[in-house]
């Protein structure tokens, strides 16, 4: 798939002005990197893909959780669980808190080989439906976003996924909605277990453990360095999770742009801004982009088109 | 530089014989793989370049400390440090331990962002001349190993290096001697710790703990999985280390290689055999290649030539 005008006009589907500008000046000023430097990272949830109402991976959780109770009804009773169930409540979920919530789900799949996970994400995904777009959970991608991606890959770029989710979750994906391969995802990822199997063959199992913190603010940071050995040039996010990625981006000398996507279309997507934590008040991350000068994608005003036809 | 040679002769280094026929073989078997599955992992030290008689990132880490001593004569008087400077003694390091004298090595970088990191280590390797062998240590690589690299790479394959030694050592050197990214660099990893600068901006410094534990072993299996996100289908190894990964690119059906290199050329290099530490007695490696059918290059039978000319 290419996302490129076969005009050959770069980023057709963003609409002339300040934004546009900026990304194209900055795809033209890159040639100045060497092609070492020239590495672009990106958030998922909300950046390159819808998140609302709820995380694709979270879906996935919750679809994998109602075919395992089907096998063993005995799973509905534990309180995390009969919460995200059909007759489960909200307020029992806020209750619980989303955090211990995640680690149950993560259990589901406690056990299970790196291969088997892939698959059960693919045929999830393969089917899922959004819950209110109306359209594949697939299909739920940016179409800009995904012009973006082939503007700088067009220009030797190495792009990356840098996802609060689940990096296995993301891997099983990446490759086809976004032409990324699974070592360019970075993401939250659980610990492995080495086994052989009764041949002697190694094998990993999945642990229900995570492997160090969950990558969202500074870790998303730490991360990249530690996967990928460098920092970006270019970062693209949408909320407080991606704020010290974005900093890095643009915090060396050169040509660097940080963006970020502002949900403000509730006519075609969602209408919410997230919240930068940070040691003072909470800011939104609309603020915070206005005041350190990143460049902002207004889905209402820069997006002639949001998902694909 | 294209190390096949221009007659197109896939491996000329490689003398005739069964070892060079069983590449050839896999890598003709190779095009039936989904190109996502062609990951080939390769071990560095005594499997891509010389380890003997020491590790080219300990030479540097030793060399680090001399300039260092020079600075700051008072880090002389550390036991770690003065059983490595001119005088030291090998009892008295082998009564330390390896495993407490690298920790203090790491030490020596502690604060240091991983630019500056690089950059020393580049430095080190423009001039650093290999003990024995009269060469730069640079140019200790092994030309016949360069050659699978390129035919591993002519047939769409993922090249990545996985090392017992330090991740961000090996970057730094990683693409000029094996065209090789950084995120294609799996290795012993220290953390991060983030921090601000005096204009605010984040930044990353080295600590002097390990993130996980020493890259060998089932570790490397696991570590694999973490950064690459599946299994090799080729590894390459020399050592008790690199057996768990040699084991894992054989697991699973279709078309797979595990290559052992023997340093069996004391003439040209080095003779030597590694150690498996298994739960049973300890097994020399190449034991263990006979014992489970893996190919296995002898330096001195199968390598028309070792180092470039």
């Amino acid at each position: 798939m290419n996302h490129v005008d076969p005009t050959g006009t770069v980023l057709p589907s963003w609409r002339p002005g300040a934004t546009r500008d900026a990304l194209v000046d900055f795809l033209d000023a890159s040639s100045e990197l060497p092609t070492e430097r020239r590495l672009a990272c990106f958030d998922i949830d909300g950046t390159l893909w819808a998140e609302r109402p709820t995380y694709a991976q979270f879906d996935f959780f919750v679809d994998a959780l109602g075919r395992r109770v089907a096998q063993d009804p005995s799973l509905a009773t534990r309180v995390e669980y009969a919460a995200l169930l059909p007759g489960g409540s909200r307020a029992a979920l806020g209750d619980l808190g989303l955090a211990r919530v995640a680690m149950a789900l993560v259990e589901l799949f406690d056990g299970q080989s790196p291969e088997a996970f892939g698959a059960e994400v693919r045929e999830f995904m393969s089917r899922a439906q959004h819950a209110a777009l109306g359209r594949p959970l697939r299909s739920t991608v940016y179409v800009p976003m995904l012009e973006l991606l082939a503007a700088l890959r067009e220009r030797q770029f190495t792009i990356a996924l840098v996802t609060g989710g689940g990096t296995e979750f993301v891997r099983s994906i990446s490759s086809d909605l976004y032409e990324v391969p699974p070592e360019r995802v970075v993401g939250t990822l659980i610990t492995y277990t080495f086994a052989r199997d009764v041949q002697g063959r190694p094998t990993l199992r999945r642990s229900a453990q995570l492997d160090g913190r969950p990558n969202e603010g500074a870790v998303k940071v730490s991360n990249i360095q530690a996967q990928l050995g460098r920092a970006p040039v270019f970062a693209a996010g949408n909320s407080g999770g991606d704020r010290e990625m974005l900093e890095w981006a643009v915090s060396e000398d050169g040509p660097s742009l940080a963006l970020l996507v502002d949900h403000d279309d509730e006519d075609r997507e969602f209408r919410y801004v997230g919240t930068a934590e940070t040691v003072e008040e909470p800011e939104a991350i609309t603020d915070v982009a206005q005041r350190l000068g990143w460049t902002v994608a207004s889905m209402r005003s820069d997006w002639a088109s949001v998902f694909p036809a």
